[in-house]
């Protein structure tokens, strides 16, 4: 890690920087397979699979006997760990539902919004080494409770032509059974047009490679929706000298694991800890089986010393991590004060990886600065809010000569006579 | 009007169609406008006003002396009128507050959920024929309402270098201070990156032409958010034979005035009412000065003829209007089983013009058929929302051994001894 000694704030913005990816050359590898699969459907999947999955398929769709399968390679330890933190999703999620409200804005006015369920939603789950069924519950699960009707899953299948057993398990579990071996950039345009076999859905989400993420971006820009812009994950974590090294570097360590652009951030007021930290990390990256991945991104990251609490929490708020972690001893005091990040966890004993797998918290969050503008995934983003007013006679009175004048005043006299026209019939 | 009677359920995609618009051109024309503001800030924007606008600025920022001619030059019967209006606006969206609600998803473990405000907001209001003063109404107070620390708000000045006083006015009524004479692409780029006067901004809001609009689908790409995609406005209307045409033909043409691209779809159980507003409309639409546009407008709208309720509904929904208006004596059971829409506008004495302006409800809302997949804009829009966790001894014991089950599962050994090396110290 490059050590970096109460820097001056206008070194902040170069110190924070996240490497910037070269797209150009990405979009026109990846507009091509979009516009193949639009144009060919199922043809073109099943081709892209032979050519980037190494496997020929006859069937995109997992059959009702694979799942069996799954279900019964699962161990049962896994399916209990998998049934808690379910249950801790569901809880969190579901306190997210809103009730409509109606609000009398004036005397015969009635407004309320009402969230609706996005009917048609599909989700990208990658393969590939980590068989990431967590994110599986992480959007299977808020969808459920806001009761999309249709739920889409495509994951690559690996060289033998199957799903990991773990991933059939979790979609199942949810009650998934639109289950796709399709992966890559290909997956997100299957979704986004429908094919054959594939629905067509109006949102996208999940995490995947620079592939995938390229491809949930052109696909937005025509209109599908997608949970949000990606990067690569990353971690911040604050500490003082009430900070466990050992706990801490494990932290840096689970980020760094992820890959070798991960981006950590150890930020701090004890030179001590710090370096203590860094001694850690040195001592438990060796005994990782991604150890290289987890040495190279550790390699491209910082630590931070910053004498002052509150420069400690601007540069935080600066950097606006995906993952935030407070290791000190006034952690609820200083998470109030922040107001950019994804996911905050704090004290000592809220380690990141509770929240990427089970404390009940979603773990889809904005990456690479995002969280200035964007939230992490929610009940939110599987439904939208309609709004619905309704005026009776005497709201209309009431209201229609301020519409009148301001439509007026805009030069849009149709809208005034709606009005207008209302207005009269009530006079007679 | 195009009229259609009990089209088969085949038919109704190509009869929902939107118009297409090529956007491939029109991306070559925007980018270098934005890579121009990005490289020379505001020798970009004042070189592209003289361009674009036909002005040449000394001062981009528009000074206290023109806001304090603007208050004193807009009549008191619209500032009245826009009183009334903003108080709508903010009884309703104030209602969209969320309490902080700490869940704890099992014994030791809390989780919440926090509402941030974006602390710098961008919007975008366009100049030209119609002064869009409501949509600062719209925009400004859910962002006031959220607690967004910087709101810039960017308009073109007309051919005298002057902002349309309400403009000026209802921006100065609502606090913002940050006001500047910059339109088109290069105003939504500058928002974006910041020039020399205009600082930058991490959500940019509001409508525009083309350019803005592909303006604000290019610089979302590169993460900086947009309030959503935007395409040419619309509404659907649904009519019995307890509509009056009058009221609906008003209806449909307060929507056809804004442009000749407005979609306008009438969908009725009532043969002779659909006539009936036909008729109405010819009648109306001659005395209208904006008169040719809501000719063309109507002119490549579509009048359909459904016998079945159900199918009007189902037809509704499949088209996701941007405006519905639903002129039926059933309007609250019919509102229960629209899902995809913006805005609702329920019974014969709610037009659309109400909702425009000061119902309370927002008039930014998804057009192109965005109503599936996206909200319209609120309180929401203006914020984030961070997650938070905290665990206690208890929690993470309790909770530690399923993530690390589940997080050898993933194949991701450092997010399993993040938690270990916990579990291990509470051990002795």
């Amino acid at each position: 890690m490059q050590y970096i000694v109460n820097p001056a704030r206008e070194e902040w913005a170069e110190i924070l920087k996240r490497p910037v990816f070269e797209q150009k050359d990405l979009e026109s590898r990846v507009q091509p397979i979009i516009e193949a699969v639009k144009q060919e459907g199922d043809k073109a999947l099943k081709e892209f699979s032979i050519k980037f999955d190494q496997v020929e398929l006859e069937d995109l769709r997992v059959k009702a006997s694979e799942i069996e399968e799954a279900i019964a390679e699962v161990p049962e330890s896994l399916k209990r760990a998998i049934a808690l933190a379910r249950k801790n999703i569901e809880t969190f999620h579901r306190s997210q539902k809103e009730e409509i409200q109606i609000v009398e804005t004036q005397p015969g006015i009635r407004c309320w919004r009402k969230s609706v369920a996005i009917s048609k939603v599909g989700l990208y789950i990658p393969g590939g080494t980590a068989p990431l069924f967590s994110t599986i519950l992480m959007l299977g699960v808020p969808a459920a409770i806001a009761g999309c009707k249709e739920v889409v899953l495509c994951t690559p299948p690996g060289k033998s032509g199957k799903v990991n057993p773990a991933i059939l398990y979790t979609a199942h579990l949810l009650g998934i059974h639109s289950i796709f071996k399709v992966g890559g950039a290909q997956a997100v345009a299957a979704m986004a047009y429908g094919t054959e076999s594939i629905p067509q859905v109006y949102k996208i989400f999940g995490p995947g490679n620079q592939y995938v993420t390229m491809a949930k971006q052109l696909i937005g820009k025509e209109g599908v929706a997608i949970d949000m812009p990606a990067g690569p994950s990353e971690v911040a974590v604050v500490i003082d000298e009430s900070a466990n090294a050992g706990f801490v570097a494990a932290d840096l360590l689970s980020q760094a694991e992820h890959g070798i652009d991960s981006q950590v951030l150890l930020v701090g007021n004890s030179k001590e800890r710090i370096v203590e930290v860094e001694q850690e990390v040195e001592k438990q990256v060796a005994e990782l089986p991604r150890e290289e991945i987890a040495r190279a991104a550790i390699a491209n990251s910082k630590s931070i010393y910053l004498e002052e609490e509150d420069a400690i929490i601007d540069l935080i708020n600066e950097y606006a991590p995906e993952h935030l972690i407070l290791s000190v001893k006034n952690d609820e005091e200083m998470a109030e004060k922040i107001f950019n990040a994804g996911s905050v966890f704090l004290g000592h004993l809220t380690p990141e990886s509770v929240g990427d797998y089970a404390s009940g918290t979603n773990h889809t969050l904005p990456t690479n600065g995002f969280a200035k503008a964007y939230s992490g995934v929610s009940l939110d983003s599987f439904v939208k809010k309609i709004t619905f007013q309704k005026l009776t006679e005497e709201g209309i009175k009431n209201l229609g000569p301020a519409v009148e004048e301001m439509a007026e005043a805009e030069e849009l006299v149709a809208h005034k006579r709606a009005v207008s026209i209302r207005l009269e019939s009530l006079k007679s």
